[in-house]
């Protein structure tokens, strides 16, 4: 089993900061615990992180034991992919030059603290997406290690991904062979827009339930109408922990769409769901609870290919983290083992190893 | 059968501004044909009319003659509620005084222009609902003509309509015993907030896919949040034109969030998809395509009572129009007569009549 959504946290801050340049050590330093990166305006309503377990320093998974014993060993899974978490707001910080100086400390962290440590886990390489052209100087010189599996982009953005500013990461992530993975969140923070389309959401339950959605169709609508996947045919995108219930309505009206409009995007030559289908993967948490109606979810699912694009995972220390054996019991037989590991596995390839 | 949704055109700039009052109507002359109305970044790539009809006197729907020829005679519709267009968007000027100013002459141009010439025509309330109050008082106003079914908002905004601010509009609804319709439209123009999520989107079928029918989901969440049907037992909502199949997708998540997270909305006493149920319709305008697989769109919708909840709109004289011939074949036979007429003259109740 792949899990492909783990989330170290920074612990140890004064740890954290020692692989932050020298120059810009002691801003990050006087902003505290949240690095200066920026946050929500609302707060969770009892906590962020899973109430079962206890981290043994911190948080649950701010040191690689607490992974190795609840991600590892719990549930099995034979390999785990570290996507950053608060660190993926980098991109919503205002300053290009501060952010630039966060991603690079926490890839060499990443890549010393916990890849070096532990041969089971892999790294999502964290970019200054404020700045392609930095960002993707930060991609080419981490991808040189092939323990990292994917560059990782923020949900909240100035703009959908598909827009031409953004090109010069994709164009490095396909040069170094590496999907570019879309993890919802950041809505709202820092420069990013307001999430869900009416402005800012008063509560949290508001903004879970559909402003981390809304940036994930957003910027999946985006790379489809600006044609990125046929500029870039060796790209390949994830998108992470925005839900999967919407996809098939989304594609449907994107598709309808695109027959009534395609003078608008002329460079379109197939149905935008097949692109959609050849290029994207997307993983299981949040799964919706249906109300007893799983049967409809997954045959809605399976209109679109979800048995071939839908990938495992568990978003591990968060509050709502799915159990495997949760998620294996909900998917239809027919899928698990795809789901559980050989979607990731085709769509990872050979960095992913194990 | 009733038409929830026809929109009016002003084809006759100088006869509108007739209905100004003097003082402001010399500034909206010098605005041109938009009248200062707040408009999208981007344009139709053809146009935004039907092409197969055309007006007597401009764009199709700008005089009485083309609405009884196109849609009461063409389409056998009994009834058709008329929406207001472009200027629905007076809640997204600056100037809330301009707002109100052109909200009561497009409500009295309506009412001698159209439903004084035309026994099956019903109209909807425009208010400046940046200004709540004004609002409020607006809708009092034109309410004692029983002719008005509802009061209508802006699918743009500057924050979702749950929000306190708007509680004097929703307030002045229920006691004139009107329910508020909520039309897509308006995201990202003039002061409301951006469409989707992840910024300005680029396109306008990028807009069409995702953009108009995110607002439509903020608005529904934020209401359910905020409890305002609690608040508000005798409120009723329509939404129109954001799309269906993302309901079922969007009430199972919020579902699931209530119950993880109503410590945070701890006035929120029962599943928030109860609610919605009870007070919410939807109208079917775009019914989104399934590439072949309606049997599938009915069954995940029927699982939110979809049966009882939907309510046809035909959207004229827009190019995505629908007729409904063609929404007829494609629901299940025993929908059609609640979709079609049963289920909007339960919900407008006496006022409409006919």
């Amino acid at each position: 089993m792949i899990d492909c959504d783990v989330h170290p946290q920074i612990g140890d801050v004064e740890g954290f900061l020692a692989y932050v340049e020298p120059a810009q050590r002691e801003w990050f330093r006087r902003q505290g615990p949240t690095l200066g990166l920026p946050g929500y305006p609302w707060s969770h309503p009892i906590s962020w992180f899973r109430q079962d377990v206890e981290g043994d320093a911190g948080p649950p998974g701010a040191v690689v034991e607490d992974v190795r014993r609840d991600v590892l060993e719990a549930t099995s899974a034979d390999l785990g992919i570290l996507n950053a978490d608060d660190a993926i707001a980098v991109s919503l910080m205002p300053s290009p030059y501060r952010a630039a100086a966060l991603a690079r400390a926490h890839n060499d962290w990443l890549r010393e603290q916990w890849l070096d440590r532990e041969p089971r886990l892999r790294g999502a390489i964290v970019c200054p997406a404020q700045d392609p052209r930095a960002a993707a100087d930060e991609i080419r010189r981490v991808a040189a290690d092939a323990r990292f599996v994917q560059v990782l982009l923020c949900g909240g953005s100035e703009r959908p991904y598909g827009d031409p500013r953004y090109l010069p990461i994709f164009e490095a992530a396909v040069e170094c062979e590496l999907p570019v993975a879309i993890h919802s969140g950041g809505e709202g923070m820092g420069i990013a827009a307001q999430p869900g389309g009416a402005g800012p959401p008063t509560f949290y339950v508001e903004w879970h339930t559909l402003g981390s959605a809304c940036s994930t169709m957003a910027h999946l609508v985006s790379l489809l109408c600006h044609g990125t996947f046929d500029r870039l045919p060796g790209l390949r995108v994830m998108l992470l922990e925005g839900g999967v219930a919407w996809l098939p309505g989304i594609l449907w009206r994107l598709d309808t769409n695109w027959r009534g409009l395609r003078a608008e995007v002329p460079w379109l030559e197939r149905k935008p769901s097949e692109a959609a289908r050849e290029h994207v993967r997307l993983t299981t948490q949040p799964l919706e609870h249906t109300d007893g109606r799983d049967d409809l979810l997954f045959e809605l699912l399976e209109a679109v290919g979800a048995p071939d694009i839908l990938c495992f995972a568990s978003d591990y220390p968060h509050w709502d983290f799915d159990d495997p054996a949760f998620v294996l019991r909900r998917l239809p037989e027919s899928w698990r083992q795809q789901v559980l590991h050989a979607n990731a596995a085709a769509f990872y390839g050979d960095r992913l190893g194990g």
